[in-house]
Parts: C-alpha cells; sequence; structure tokens
C-alpha cells in the first residue's frame, strides 16, 4: 500500500500544495486580524538570512540603515497625486490614540516616500550631500482584500531604499545597480531563482515612478511572482517636498530619486520556485540549516558520533544542526527535515560506527548515498555547491521550457495557461494589454531581444513577457 | 577669546545637551507625528550594533527569532485584566482599513503578551514542547504625552522575548538568566554601564506580571534610566488565553511564562551614561566606528598612507573608517568625530610621514600623542581596549559617589536631588513610596544587602534603591 503523501500534491492543487507545506513546515499561521501573518521561527530563519544577504550586498552599494515612523500624517499623501490614488484604498488609519480622536489621523504607511522626502528635503542643502542613500528595514500595511500567506499579507516586512541624486543620469544609473547588483544578484546566486530583469509597462508602474524595473521568477505552476523592485521617481516627490539642492554653479535644483525594495514575498517565491511533493527544498547558500546530522536510534556511541560530526562540519563552515532526539522516532524526524527543506541530511547508525560510513541524504538532487565518515567535511562543503548549482539550472531550465515566442494575442493569452510568453511589444500595447487583463494575463516585464533591460518602450525589438502573477 | 561650545555645557542644562548633542551628532530627528522619531543613520548604526550583540546573546540562551502581527484585535488586551488597565491610556487604535470602517477596531501592539499567547496555546501541546523559547525584534506603539527622543518615544524599536515553561521554577531561572547573562552582561561589557541589577516594587510592576527584574543606570545628571527589564508572567497570560500542556504524569497545567525587553531607549541612555561637552563618547565595543583616520590636507603621498593604515586597522579586526575627504577643514571633521564620539582618531599629515608616525587622539581617555605609524594596528587595539574598561570604571565610579546610604525617607529624597539612595526597605515601604512619589522621586528597585537580587520584598535586609527617573 503506498504511503499517505505528507503534502497535497502539486500536479493536484497547487494552492493547496502552498498552503500545506507553509503548516507542515511550521512557516507561518495566519494571525487573527484579516490578511496578516505569523511568521513562525522556521519560517523567520528563512528571511533572517535573506536580510543577511541583501543587507551586504545594499551596504556594498553604499547605502546606510535609517529608520523613518511607521505614523505619517495623512497630508503627506496627498502631496504626491498619483501616489496618493494608487495607494489610497489600502491604507490602514489610526484615528484614536492615547484614549482621545487625532486632530489629524494619520496611516500606517504602506511605503516610506513621502516621509522620507519630508526629511530629505532638510537634510540636502548642497550638491555635497548627494548622493543621499538609505534604506530601512520595516514592516509595512496595505489592507488586503484577497490575502495569502507570504505573498499578499495586510502587513509585511521589507527593505524599503530610498535615494536622492544631482541628475537624472546617477539616479537612474543607480536603480539599475540595485536591480542587478542587489537583487538580481542575491536571487540568482543565493536564491537559486532564474529571475527575468525588465521595465514595467506605464500600467503596472509604481504609483509615482517615471519608470519601474522589475524582477520575475516562474513559479512551478508557471505563474509569475514579481520579486523585486527599484524604481525612478524622476523629481516627482522632490517637487512635492521642494526636496532642492543648491548645484555647484549656484543654482538650485530638485533632486532625482530611487526608491526600491524587497519584502516576506520572498520567501513565498522561494517556497513555489523550489518546492517539491515532499516539502521545501532550501539553496544551500540561503539555508539557516544546511546540513542535519541525526542519530538514528538511541544509542551512546553514536550520540558521540553525530555531535562530533556536528562540530567537525561546523568547523569546517557548515551551518549545521545535530538532531540526537532519540525519543521521537527517526523516520519522523527525518520527514520533518526534508518538509522544512534541509539541503543534506548525515544520517549515522550503530552498524554506520563498524564501517566507517554514514548515509548521506541529499534534499535536492535526491537520493541516499554512503560517505565515509572522516571525509564528510569535504563531501558535505562539494555536495552543497553542487545543489546551489542545480537548484538554478532547474529553474532556468523549467521557466524556458515553459516560455512560448508567439505572435498574436490570442497565442500569448493561451501559453499564459501553463506559463509564459514572448511576443513582441509593438504587437500588443496599452490596447492589447488592456484586452489581456480581462482574461487575468498580465504584461509582466518588457525586455530587450537579447535579455537586457531596455531603456524605454519604444526601443525597436523590445519583447512583452506575458503570464499570469501571483 | 575662548571658543564657542559646540552643546550646551552639560552643567548649564543637562536637557539641552542631551538634544543638542542628538541634533549635531545627526543621531535622531523629531518625527511629525507628535512623539515619533526619525533616526538617522548614524543613530541607527549604534542601534544596529546593539541587536548584534543582543542577538547572539538572546540565541546562546536558546530563543529563536520570529515575527507576530502588529495589529491586535482590541478584545485580545481585554483578557488579562491589569495588563489592559496599564495599556489602554497609551493605545493607538485603527479604526478603518482598506476604505472601510473595521467591524472591531484592532490596537496597534503596545507589546505582544497577547496575541502571542493567542498561539502559544495553539503550538504547546505537551510537556515535550517546552520550554517554548521565542523573541521577536519590531516597533511598538504607546502613545506618550511627554515625548523625549530615544528616551520615551510614542514608537520605539526593540525586542522583546516571550517563554513558556512547565514549572514555576524553570520560569524564574529563564527570567534570571536573560537579566544577567543577556541583559547586564551586555550593558556592562559592552555599553560599559555599571548597572545595578534589582527587583521592582509592586507599584512598578510590568502590567501583568507577577514579578520584575530591572536593570537601573545611572545618568550623568544622576537621574535614573531603566535600561532593561525581565518579567515573571507567572500563569496570568496562560489563564487568560487557556495555554495548557500535558504533563508527564497525565495531567493539563497552564504554562509558566516570561517576557523581556530592551528598547531604542538604551541610545539615550548610552548618551547620558558617557557622553560630555564635547559629545558622545562610545564604548569601543559597540562602536560602529572604532577608529577613523584622518587625512588632514590635501596631500598625495598622506591620502595614499590614510588609506594603507585604514587596510591595515581593517586587517587587524578594528571598524575603521577613511576620512580623506580634504576639502572639508580638518578642524571641523575632528570636531564631527568628537560628537559623534568615535574612540580613536589618527590624524596624519605630510610632516607626520617624514618622522613615520601619526597623531592618536583618544577620545575617551582624552589628549593625544604620538604614535608609530607601522605599530597602528597594535597601539590602537590596545588603546580600544583600554578604552573599554575606562568608561565601565567611570560609570561606575560615578554611581558609587553619588549613592548615598541613609536612614530615612527625608534623607531619600535629598539625596535624590543629586543621586541615588540607598535604605532600608522595611523603612520605606508601600506608603513611603506613595509619599517619595509625591515629591517625583521613585523606588528604581530593591537589591540584597550584597547586591544581589533578593528573592522577595521581605527578605530581611534588603535595600531600596532610590531616585528620580527618566
Amino acid at each position: 500500500m503506498a504511503k499517505a503523501p505528507v503534502l497535497t500534491p502539486q500536479a493536484d492543487d497547487f494552492p493547496r500544495w502552498y498552503q500545506d507545506l507553509i503548516n507542515k513546515a511550521e512557516l507561518a499561521d495566519n494571525g487573527p486580524v484579516r490578511g496578516t501573518m505569523v511568521i513562525r521561527p522556521y519560517g523567520y530563519s528563512l528571511w533572517e538570512r535573506m536580510q543577511q544577504e541583501l543587507d551586504a550586498r545594499i551596504k556594498e552599494a553604499g547605502a546606510s540603515n535609517a529608520y523613518f515612523p511607521l505614523f505619517i500624517p495623512q497630508s503627506y499623501l496627498t502631496r504626491e497625486a498619483e501616489h496618493v490614488e494608487g495607494f489610497s484604498p489600502e491604507l490602514a488609519v489610526v484615528t484614536h490614540g492615547g484614549g482621545k480622536e487625532l486632530e489629524e489621523p494619520v496611516v500606517v504607511r504602506p511605503t516610506s516616500e513621502t516621509i522620507i522626502n519630508e526629511y530629505f528635503s532638510k537634510w540636502v542643502q548642497s550638491y555635497r550631500d548627494l548622493p543621499l542613500l538609505i534604506n530601512q528595514w520595516a514592516n509595512v500595511v496595505r489592507w488586503e482584500m484577497r490575502p495569502r500567506v507570504f505573498l499578499r499579507t495586510s502587513e509585511f516586512l521589507w527593505q524599503e531604499g530610498h535615494t536622492a541624486h544631482a541628475t537624472y543620469e546617477d539616479a537612474r544609473a543607480y536603480a539599475e545597480r540595485i536591480l542587478h547588483r542587489v537583487y538580481a544578484d542575491f536571487m540568482v546566486n543565493v536564491l537559486g531563482i532564474s529571475v527575468v530583469p525588465g521595465r514595467k509597462t506605464a500600467k503596472e508602474r509604481f504609483a509615482g515612478a517615471i519608470n519601474t524595473l522589475t524582477l520575475e521568477g516562474m513559479m512551478r505552476d508557471g505563474k509569475a511572482l514579481q520579486l523585486g523592485t527599484s524604481h525612478e521617481l524622476g523629481q516627482n516627490f522632490a517637487k512635492a517636498f521642494n526636496t532642492q539642492y543648491l548645484a555647484a554653479d549656484g543654482g538650485r535644483e530638485h533632486v532625482w530619486q530611487t526608491s526600491w525594495g524587497v519584502s516576506t514575498r520572498m520567501v513565498g517565491g522561494l517556497i513555489m520556485s523550489h518546492g517539491d511533493d515532499n516539502g521545501l527544498r532550501v539553496p544551500p547558500r540561503l539555508a539557516p540549516v544546511q546540513a542535519v546530522v541525526l542519530a538514528i536510534k538511541e544509542d551512546e556511541a553514536v550520540v558521540a558520533k553525530v555531535r562530533e560530526v556536528g562540530e567537525r562540519l561546523k568547523a569546517a563552515g557548515v551551518r549545521v544542526v545535530v538532531d540526537d532526539r532519540t525519543d521521537t522516532p527517526f523516520g519522523r524526524r527525518a520527514v520533518d527535515w526534508e518538509l522544512k527543506g534541509v539541503p543534506v541530511r548525515v544520517e549515522i547508525g550503530p552498524r554506520d560506527l563498524q564501517g566507517g560510513t554514514a548515509m548521506l541524504a541529499r534534499r535536492i538532487a535526491g537520493g541516499k548515498e554512503p560517505a565515509r565518515i572522516d571525509e564528510l567535511p569535504q563531501t558535505v562543503t562539494a555536495v552543497l555547491a553542487e545543489d546551489q548549482e542545480l537548484l538554478l539550472r532547474q529553474s532556468r531550465e523549467f521557466r524556458e521550457a515553459r516560455t512560448a515566442d508567439v505572435a498574436t494575442l490570442g497565442e500569448a493569452a493561451e501559453a499564459a495557461a501553463t506559463g509564459w510568453a514572448r511576443i513582441p511589444w509593438s504587437e500588443v500595447g496599452p490596447e492589447g494589454e488592456a484586452k489581456l487583463a480581462e482574461q487575468g494575463v498580465t504584461v509582466r516585464c518588457l525586455v530587450a531581444e537579447d535579455g537586457s533591460v531596455p531603456d524605454d518602450d519604444d526601443t525597436p525589438g523590445v519583447l512583452a513577457v506575458i503570464g499570469r502573477a501571483y
């Protein structure tokens, strides 16, 4: 008789598989207020690793962390017309504080462009103060009508970068630098997701931006997930908040700005990019736990050995956990580590000690193989490197296999049933985009023929990447 | 003619000195909504270092990070009677979300005991699930009528730990472990503040706790600042939220709990513990910048040398910044680094190169001395270690000199004008405490004669530490 599956199979019901995995791997729970979530310790450890990797890259890009208030006066939001129009339907509003009704209601930040510009306008005096490069790690609130854990939540955690530059060119170059050298580098080389960088159409642009750059990942159901965006804000907020600088020639100029963010939504992207019917598969470079060393059963020599192996793996730079909870059945523990997607399991029992070998189970490549205990540090390190590459290759091959080059809107909509379509943007245009939207299909981004990000929508040969999206 | 002071001198007006320093060292600004603050990059870098040091100690104590929602249903707060009474006057209430009035208003978390217990009651099944040790880094909101940056703000950043244990003894031991091995260890050995650990009186206890442990620091105006607290919650929240476990003997028991937190208030404590009339003095172990290497003037050889020295210090494990902004006058840059409290300045000019020496300015010990350039890594490392000890010694000596052992309430109130008083708690009691409160003086904590934390208020020989507080 076949074992009952731990999770609903992906092929049967992808959304339910996703929810099953989140519950059983103990990643998150729904919060009591609609659309909020509780991120449980293992889920949060994934986010912490994302933060560490991103924070290092953000600092490398010259930005400094700071913190701006959660509460924004309602009047700030109304200063930039497109911005308020974009965010008004999603705002949470505080009307009472300290037992009294407030004179002016305050909104809980949905993003911080407005409040940050209020301070940039004070801090920026002359061209010597530019570029001003700020990042903040924070929670934000956007009231969500159709919530889904990690993907669309009323409150989420993110980083939001906000910068001010002397020229249009400087701001543009910085928005691109963040897209490629911070976000894409992290997503490709750490998350192992073969994201597509591109440019959003006017319809999909951030409210208040003159250009939005994006990174789109294909999930294992063929749908797209926007994993991060980097915006050129032009001078829109600078004019609304009067953020000016004294130029070297003595004139006063408005600054040119960017903003950029990635969020806990990436945890959802990680799950849906690499997960399979047995659970999560965490890329080794991200993994908070890269290897677990399991004692198969209660036995003094075995427990001593797994601890010793744990120490040796740790000394070799592996993030390792020793599982010697022999009062819990081995099979249950193995399934649990599999669900959690830990890349390598080293399993040691009494018989293994005699032969000097352990069983090495690979969550990503699959399969089990014996490995010499004294060579485990080298073996595990090699396997982790190999499986990091494997996940990225699988992600790229899956996306390429499910992306069709098409010539008509009808074909594009058809391709979007199982994956993405690539079609000349000149065949689509804003009218075609509206027509696709009626079928729940969107233009994820525009890309150049060579895969680079086009400078504008009208560059000859620009392609639209089309699909269904989360 | 004497130089105009950079800051209002402490002796003239301590609160104004504090505010001046925060402005001029670019630590923080007031936010637009009353009582909120903007933490500027340098101020935030101090907080980031605090987070790193504390997070490592919290994990060492076995707790895992997680994240619970910002929004708490109002009904949760009312379940624990003392808790709601304590926090009601300070709540911010969201009444509208997504453009509609909410059916049940939600409060912005002032602390998370209630929402966390809602989940603990689901996660804890049997004694095998205990202890459950959770920590969260988050923002909280307590509406503040008399705000002061870092010390009392309507929104602040903190960590809040929440744990559940099988027995009273386990919970008590964990609350003490956090107080001593996480908080006191960090405050004494990293912040260099000679804190006094003690027990709060019933009047000063956290709303909902059966016991509150505290760490009190003496600021340079003789007032007390509560720098961190660790609470035994008993079974109060467990009963309110029905958080029970199946004991080994088959019975069902309510868990015993703790909660504990420290916040951005510590940045204020750091400033007021070590700052002087020239600015901040940051303890080397905390300092985001431990040493700055300054090029005194524009000169190719000098700039090359400061960069080389910067690299060598970095290689020696020193957190270093190279300041070669020779288009800004040297004096202005030196004053700025002094304001920011960077422990060591290495100043190099053209003449220094010939002699192979640099000037080494010590922010903490004071003074300038020549130092051989080739020996800088060893010299700077030694100076940093020495000055870390010095700050702690100064903090301890200052506190001891300003603490009087007294016998009567009148003497205690008098001593509180310039510092603290120590007096037998049996001479004070709840009535004496109420009388002192009329004069703005509070019992900061109860301590045993040998300086340890007493087990209860009635232990013979218990002393009350009395002072004015922030």
